[in-house]
């Protein structure tokens, strides 16, 4: 169960739409409505959501804050912080520790999302366990909706994520082992020996290793190598053919 | 210096616009666009970026990918990787770990957003240092391009944001030293005693032991205790005074 994404007032279709697609985009379902501004069920807010029907037709519209999180036992408001009140203030990381933590312990999590233009009133914020404040530019704060709500949903879902850092798809090949790649170097000396590319001795030493360096660097594959030495025998072949004429 | 922003043959003015503002909510200014399918300048995307006119203003248009990366030295691109091309696939995370690490040796970074449908041609995705791949929900794995600008900009941002994971907002109270705390602990249990709420032996030091987890879970302040203090007042006037009728 990822936690439920409650919109308090949300007044554009629009924003209800990128929610919802931003929510299935991370596997979030559970989408709780607060007395909307606009007519529910929406159409614009289906079209903007591009497919994730599932999200739309699964909404629940409450009549207050108070209704839409009853069932929940712990609730997270994305906001500005109101400086009046005594309330953790927390990263969208350690939200995301946060609720993953509370998941762990099977208790009922939610994600409150304010109004777009004046974001969620002190009494509504003040019933949250949390405020998250997410950390934008200070001369320009103001996230979209949308953006807000896919922003956490991406932390939530990263924090379990775990899909290597780095992995190079080498497809049907395989990284080529290192006898097969000095061959490759090898074969390349030899050529550029012969046609004199390597003729100052002392040169020769750094030239060699910057070649080798070069074709070290990005991990060649086999069907790589083989790409390569065909392209190193049609050179040598062109050049000799050229040089007979 | 923040990456550039790369915006491949974007279709819709409002995605620009989108994409715009996530750039400004996190420092990134240097927007450029390869042969937009939108007429540009847009007075739609003007619109959707909610001010952030410094990055549509300064927004450059390129008639080739090439001409739009020509000056930069790392370029990762956000999209479905290419099965038959050999090429580093990495994560949000990581792509932010190599570009702040490109940049603190001084390379020009740019980050390339392929077209809304059809995503980056291969003929551009090869060109790229690294393609990054966002870990979404298989079943529902499209990003909408805004959304995806937000979240590279966010994991950018994140990478290098010392915002303490969690602080409590106090404003001009400080929290309570324990010495404060404890002698309110001590003048709930007296009154407790008095009323006869802790009157059963065997269960008191429990009951103590509950109540005083209860007040020391939350940090309260100083101010917090004056209230709390004052609440405790008030309760045992009030009943006093219900007992003299």
């Amino acid at each position: 169960m990822t936690p439920a994404i409650v919109l308090v007032e949300p007044q554009l279709a629009e924003n209800i739409g990128a929610a919802a697609r931003a929510m299935l985009n991370f596997g979030f379902t559970d989408l709780r409505l607060v007395t909307p501004r606009i007519e529910w069920p929406s159409e614009r807010a289906r079209q903007t959501s591009s497919g994730a029907d599932i999200v739309i037709d699964g909404a629940r519209v409450y009549r207050s804050f108070a209704e839409a999180v009853a069932d929940l036992q712990v609730i997270i408001a994305t906001c500005h912080v109101a400086r009046e009140m005594v309330k953790p203030q927390i990263t969208p990381t350690a939200t995301a520790a946060r609720l993953h933590a509370a998941q762990a312990e099977g208790l009922a999590c939610g994600l409150v999302f304010g109004p777009e233009r004046t974001g969620l009133i002190n009494a509504d914020q003040v019933l949250c366990d949390a405020l998250c404040t997410i950390p934008t530019n200070p001369d320009f704060s103001s996230l979209n909706l949308g953006q807000a709500v896919l922003l956490l949903a991406w932390e939530y879902a990263r924090a379990v994520d775990t899909t290597p850092a780095e992995v190079l798809r080498t497809g049907e090949s395989d990284v080529a082992s290192k006898q097969h790649l000095l061959s490759f170097l090898t074969r390349l000396e030899v050529e550029l020996d012969a046609c004199g590319f390597l003729r100052v001795p002392h040169m020769r030493a750094a030239m060699v290793q910057n070649l080798r360096a070069i074709f070290t660097r990005n991990q060649l594959t086999d069907q790589e190598l083989r790409t390569l030495h065909g392209v190193l025998t049609e050179l040598v072949t062109k050049r000799t053919w050229r040089g007979e004429v």
